[in-house]
């Protein structure tokens, strides 16, 4: 037997109601909640109409910081789904909101070096911070001698870099891993937006960002502080973590002190996983599918 | 107190003989013992010829594995420094050897997918051993839809592929590391030149071969079979290790069970080091610099 159960919302209209009822939050991880690769599933866009015509916020949280709050209401738009900007969380714009409004780094000493793509750079720029590397073409290219040298010595360096920011970044390369190290090695603040070792897509795994700053955390024997899901400010306990993956969004939800946890069986965990002896992260609720919520619609 | 205390042989003719007459191989880091940078240390041609004069073998060790033993060679000879290829170690050419010899991968699945430079492959080649990725320019480009879609499929992968070898690869990007990932997971033998995490050079670090393979590590949770010096067949009791850093020559020496060690004083070390009462690399030996042997010719 698991540590606890999970009580199964499909069907019973006076536990969705109930289950309501207990959050003003919702979060929704995206795909295998809401779509699956570019199939939007049925009834989603009425169930988030649903909830937010109850007074609930809902918020789209995404760890793949490739894409800007911007970027990523295009594709939930392109998929069928409207949203706000502000109801969109992606590990990019978390980012920039420590940078900025926390970590504060000190004039001459406030330049961040970014290992990722556009999605980071908007998002630095929205919050005016300036930034270097990035989607700069001047780095996608072959290493030189003479950046072995001048990377050794500095000068290849800007002194005013205070901080190194890791996310996905599909254009890594040896330059650019030398070029973060350096930085590393002169005391720059190590960031990532999240440390996520893959990158699921394609009902597969590709290299995540936590693949592109582990060779740093390997070189340097530090650790980065890993941004994205972890830095919500907000009523933990009135929220509620929707997904369909128990080692990341239900172990989240948990280990994040989250008031509640709901597993839709439309993605890739079934029940079985966390009715087993061993099952590490239990769902609070689960559900066949995110729509079996409208049910209860009085 | 350190646990042992280091002989200095540096004017003592007694204890350079009786040092000399203690091994029948000597195994040599390069860098810092017997040049820096493009600087030959001066009598250090001289001192190897009189090793070989009494019938000592002498070995030069490389874990780069960029360079192919012939590769080496040329290094050395450019250095000043005569060598036949049967003196030199280069993981690249151990990991070749390790393939065709110990592995012995099964027709049809006998295939080795590269992540590193030229020397590996000509090493490779040598053997016979089939191989793909490495310097293939087809690869040296950016990710595509594509590729996710053939990768996480599979129609983008070689059948035949049945191992991952990971070195120093200036050339790794996001679709060679996707490649090897989808190989690894699908049963392929992971292992790695070596898993330096740094590269020295221009008296600074740069990523070593350990960090082009652990995003893999990191992506899949296995450790690589790590080959490069470790793999010597040799009368370890007989032979010597002769390094300037502690952390990685000396403690090869002494990890690797080796009859003795020798830190020189031209490189990266410093005698104070394991003169510190928590140091945990000792040398057996120690002399300022390797031609101090000579002193003893009789």
């Amino acid at each position: 037997m698991p540590a606890s159960t999970s009580k199964y919302l499909t069907g019973d209209n006076a536990a969705i109601n109930e289950f309501i009822d207990r959050f003003d939050v919702f979060l929704f991880d995206c795909d295998g909640v809401l779509w699956s690769g570019d199939h939007l599933f049925e009834g989603v866009v009425e169930t988030l109409d649903f909830l937010r015509s109850k007074g609930k916020k809902v918020v789209f949280v995404t760890n793949n910081s490739t894409k800007s709050r911007q970027d990523y209401q295009k594709k939930l738009a392109s998929l069928g789904i409207p949203s706000e900007v502000e109801e969109i969380f992606a590990s990019a714009y978390s980012s920039a909101i420590y940078i900025s409004r926390i970590l504060k780094l000190p004039p001459g000493k406030d330049k961040v070096f970014v290992l990722g793509e556009s999605g980071i750079e908007s998002e630095l720029a929205t919050e005016r911070v300036p930034f270097l590397g990035g989607t700069d073409p001047a780095l996608r290219r072959d290493m030189t001698q003479a950046d072995f040298d001048g990377l050794a010595d500095g000068s290849a360096l800007d002194p005013e870099v205070g901080c190194v920011l890791a996310g996905l970044d599909f254009h890594v390369n040896y330059l650019k891993l030398s070029t973060a190290y350096q930085y590393l090695a002169r005391g720059a603040t190590f960031l990532a937006t999240n440390t996520d070792s893959t990158f699921p897509t394609n009902h597969s795994f590709f290299p995540g960002a936590g693949s592109i700053s582990i060779p740093l955390v390997n070189m340097t024997g530090q650790q980065p502080i890993a941004l994205g899901k972890g830095k919500f400010q907000l009523d933990r306990a009135r929220t509620c973590m929707v997904g369909d993956r128990l080692n990341t969004d239900i172990q989240f939800g948990i280990q994040g002190g989250l008031g509640g946890t709901l597993a839709v069986l439309t993605g890739v965990c079934k029940k079985e996983e966390w009715e087993a002896e061993d099952a590490q992260f239990v769902p609070a609720y689960y559900a066949d599918k995110l729509s079996d919520l409208r049910a209860a619609k009085p």
